[in-house]
């Protein structure tokens, strides 16, 4: 195969705050992998500081020297190669998903009709209001539901400002959401590993009567230790983001979170994806689907396998100024996936 | 789609003594689903004394009325219809071998290759020997390694007489086998469940002096309380057979097994299987594969997945007078599916 790599630029709407720092946009990679006339796309978009653009370029590169003489439908051998090559997991989405394009448009069927799965199981996705203070806050939340119609939200607390900041910000979204529709409102709380046991405790409580459905990643990610007291305490299920990457991370946080979020960009593409969700339903586990920066292609590669998850956070690509990509589509508050082979997703 | 059953009879060439009983064949189920001009295989084999054809062919009768307004490419559809109407896991096996060839042929790809595996990671299987007197062991071994070429041998111990005879039959097997080759022959042990703990330990011992490889389900299901016992003292890997069924079962074994057996007629099929392994793998626990009395057709399917698996123990058709099906090719030892589409298995 042929592996190729293009870097292209997303702006943001809105910059995204949230507890470890704001982001206004980000330099992503469009991997092309072809291969008997066919040509599968994959994004690689930065998790964090150390998956930019150039690191993972870098990994892509070796890896393509690597995989001229494999065929993209070899996905186990090549997940050999890169176990041999280690490089970021972000780049090794982006090839995953170009392998897995690549392998749907060759089969002719959408990737959700090679897995068996049904587009009516998808929720809506919640939208992103990041940490601001309550007066930004005000503004925001109607900015959002007006323009993409969303009724589920998901706010990001932790501030470094403390836990008053985190009430007031949470009580405006309300308030806003509150004057801007009649319909009822889904909520969900990240803290992005910003509070502290006992904070996140109070917190729960204090989220747990204002209606918000869960709680994500409390601690900081190397804290889960902690998670037990949290647990034990909590109204709130918890679900874990940082703390967990890959399906072997599971076992340890079965007995410490209600559920993971899973993003492509940590485990490295679908197929790690596909066992993350196994291992965690194996435990009893809830599973949520969220993003990094990410274009409409690997938003659309997420939206392919959300079937299969309990709750959808897939909307970084509502919030771009220039969304190169076209694929999945807005509908009623989801984000489903097209019938075209493959990805099903085509240049803007 | 239409679901539409059969039977078909199994006579084995040598009636098989395990620590249960004796099994001289079986009457299974063919599996026939025809959507689409495309018609798909599957097979139902009897797993224990609840499942047999009469009572597969019942639960497939009800589920063929409530798929009729289902595509076989509906898989996750068809799983929420059979958990409200549950039946026995060897009916939902042919049932989703049948869904499974019949997506392959509607992607024009064998199934190894939607699922990205490679071929070479197949190792070889291992030819059973059951409970006999060391006698007929030594008549069996050379017979059985002869006509089937191979070198891998799992002797079936546990037996109704005692720790004697069972040392005395390996010794046999072993023996034999050396009268019978040059060549390496590699040896794995299956007591099915007929140990108890102490004897299990002193066992493993004795095994473990004369090059087996790892010991499968030591202890009854429903023993498993017992396993940490065997698992601190044991000097050879304990795979769970018995004890295992479906990926949730994982979670609680991984502290006192090494690995854990999978059968397509105990997960109900290769969706679940899918799930297993990856429970499994994200134990880091060993995987193999085995079968229950199983012609081409459902040991082809096995073959399938097994690139994913660290042992295989696919051998039911090599004991059959008369497989009505040809599917996976019987190459070097190992089972090999072939390139044609969905499981690519046609009538004898």
């Amino acid at each position: 195969m042929r592996v190729t790599i293009e870097r292209f630029e997303l702006r943001k709407r809105h910059a995204l705050t949230i507890s470890r720092g704001t982001i206004t946009g980000s330099v992503n990679l469009l991997v092309r992998v072809t291969h008997d006339g066919i040509t599968g796309l994959g994004e690689m978009a930065p998790g964090d500081v150390r998956e930019t653009a150039d690191a993972a370029e870098a990994d892509l590169a070796a890896w393509a020297t690597l995989l001229e003489d494999v065929a993209p439908w070899e996905q186990q051998r090549v997940e050999s190669i890169l176990a041999e090559h280690a490089g970021r997991s972000a780049a090794a989405a982006g090839l995953d998903l170009a392998l897995h394009d690549w392998l749907g448009k060759r089969a002719g069927l959408p990737l959700w009709r090679l897995w068996g799965l049904s587009l009516d199981r998808i929720v809506p996705t919640s939208l992103t209001v990041g940490i601001n203070p309550p007066d930004v806050v005000r503004d925001k939340v109607p900015e959002i539901m007006t323009r993409t119609g969303a009724r589920v939200l998901k706010v990001k607390l932790g501030s470094p400002e403390g836990l008053d900041h985190d009430r007031a910000s949470f009580a405006a979204a309300q308030e806003a959401a509150a004057a801007t529709t009649d319909d009822e409102v889904g909520w969900r709380v990240d803290a992005n590993g910003g509070w502290e046991p006992e904070a996140a405790v109070a917190m729960a409580e204090w989220l747990a009567a204002r209606g918000v459905s869960y709680v994500e990643q409390p601690l900081a990610r190397g804290r889960e230790d902690d998670l037990p007291y949290v647990f034990a305490r909590s109204p709130l299920p918890i679900y874990a983001d940082e703390s967990v990457r890959v399906a072997a991370d599971v076992p340890a946080l079965a007995d410490r979170v209600h559920g993971v979020n899973l993003k492509l960009m940590k485990t490295g593409g679908l197929r790690e994806a596909l066992r993350l969700v196994h291992a965690a339903r194996a435990h009893g586990l809830g599973v949520m689907i969220g993003c990094m920066g990410e274009s409409s292609l690997s938003i659309t590669a997420g939206a392919h396998l959300s079937p299969l998850v309990d709750h959808v956070d897939l909307d970084s690509h509502l919030n771009l100024l220039d969304d190169p990509f076209v694929g999945a589509s807005w509908t009623g508050g989801r984000v489903v996936p097209n019938d075209r082979p493959g990805l099903g997703v085509v240049p803007a």
